[in-house]
């Protein structure tokens, strides 16, 4: 195992970030490192936005529902973008596009999230850590508005970098054979008695890193996220049609 | 710059792979890897299929149009899953479920997309090369079918890894400024004038590689592909819904 292997194996997030300032070259090679990142037929269908007016990062902050955002570290917004491929097929005279339909739509939302990981492998290569902010949805309409994305663009992912000011235990995952298949989907089933120990693990997991948050095994935390959708996080669908995104198959 | 990121910044699909055996250990551990990369509220919805029978990899070579995926090289199926939460649900007696809405799709998504990415770093760390492969997606349904995936299951994209057997050229990436915005989206427009040195490197990118290629720039590729859905591309839509996805915002 080398030791790029090493840290993968040994990934956490961090969610607390020291006053140290990041470098701005470090910044510019992170981004260097997203944009090398393979992507669908050469399309390059995503963009970054760095946010560094720290009022814009507040009112993030105030989305995701985590406090921490708007503390130290640097902010990324990762883009699915068909917006820029779009604008050069109308400046060379050809307005019409199916960029909106599902296909281009899942390739910009690869390009963006590959993107997102690369990034994160780099800046823990350099001894920073990461936390990737899902929780931007949390009100996308407003993301949308506070960057002022225009259509046929959608925020995927947050990506928030520092030097750690934390420490915390590594969180297991679920065992392979739950997750790693041979030449077809195979679900050991029924999966929760199974999954007795790996709740167990989980529950101890809890219980260590912090003594006022509440311990839960993995089967319940994954019973209680199937019916839990935030009011807001109901509209995305609306939202990525209003974006232009997914309207019909062929759009 | 580190080792690290010097080479996600040399970063090339690879396509052709030697005959030498990827030892059983290095899956292992790129399975481990892919396990550990962040998840969205930790319900860690994706799994990974590993194609080993060689009919099947011939097929699925087949579907993605690319002959080379058949050969020599490991391939990995990255599978966006809600389907394992979903029965973790039901076997504790709450049958219902909002996994199929945009929301947990979006979230399945990204854990599937962005452990694709660290698989390929990981595999990069070790002397192997990738490829990503979105071409599964020629024909979703007939991926879907040939790998027994059940509703709330939808196959992201393939990988394949193996040791190299050619040194591709570099292929240039799109300028910073196209992509790297700071508080808000604010693409240069026009763009077409400002690519004119970028073209001429892509061209000069494809000039060199492969003497019956095709020779085109970025803006001609993006302007071609704007318009251009495969039949079945233009499907997915339709397949997804049928997985149980994107029904409607809060299903």
């Amino acid at each position: 195992m080398n030791a790029e292997i090493d840290r993968q194996l040994h990934h956490r997030t961090i969610r607390a970030f020291t006053t140290q300032e990041i470098p701005a070259t470090t910044i510019d090679t992170l981004v260097d490192v997203a944009r090398h990142t393979a992507t669908s037929e050469f399309l390059q269908a995503f963009s970054v936005i760095s946010i560094t007016d720290p009022q814009l990062k507040t009112a993030i902050a105030q989305i995701s529902k985590q406090p921490y955002v708007a503390n130290n570290g640097h902010l990324f917004i990762f883009i699915a973008d068909q917006h820029r491929n779009a604008i050069i097929g109308a400046e060379m005279n050809q307005p019409e596009n199916k960029v909106g339909g599902a296909n281009k739509f899942l390739a910009a939302l690869a390009d963006a999230t590959l993107a997102v990981q690369n990034t994160v492998v780099a800046a823990e290569s350099m001894g920073l850590g990461a936390v990737v902010l899902g929780s931007i949805l949390n009100d996308a309409q407003q993301i949308i508005d506070l960057l002022h994305l225009p259509e046929l663009t959608f925020p995927v992912l947050g990506l928030a970098i520092g030097y750690p000011d934390q420490e915390p235990q590594y969180k297991p995952r679920l065992p392979k054979k739950f997750m790693h298949f041979e030449n077809g989907y195979q679900l050991p089933e029924p999966i929760v008695p199974q999954l007795k120990a790996y709740d167990a693990e989980v529950h101890d997991y809890y219980d260590l890193r912090e003594a006022n948050r509440r311990v839960d095994t993995f089967t319940n935390q994954v019973k209680r996220s199937l019916l839990n959708v935030p009011e807001k996080r109901a509209q995305l669908l609306t939202i990525l049609h209003q974006q232009g995104f997914l309207i019909e198959d062929d759009h």
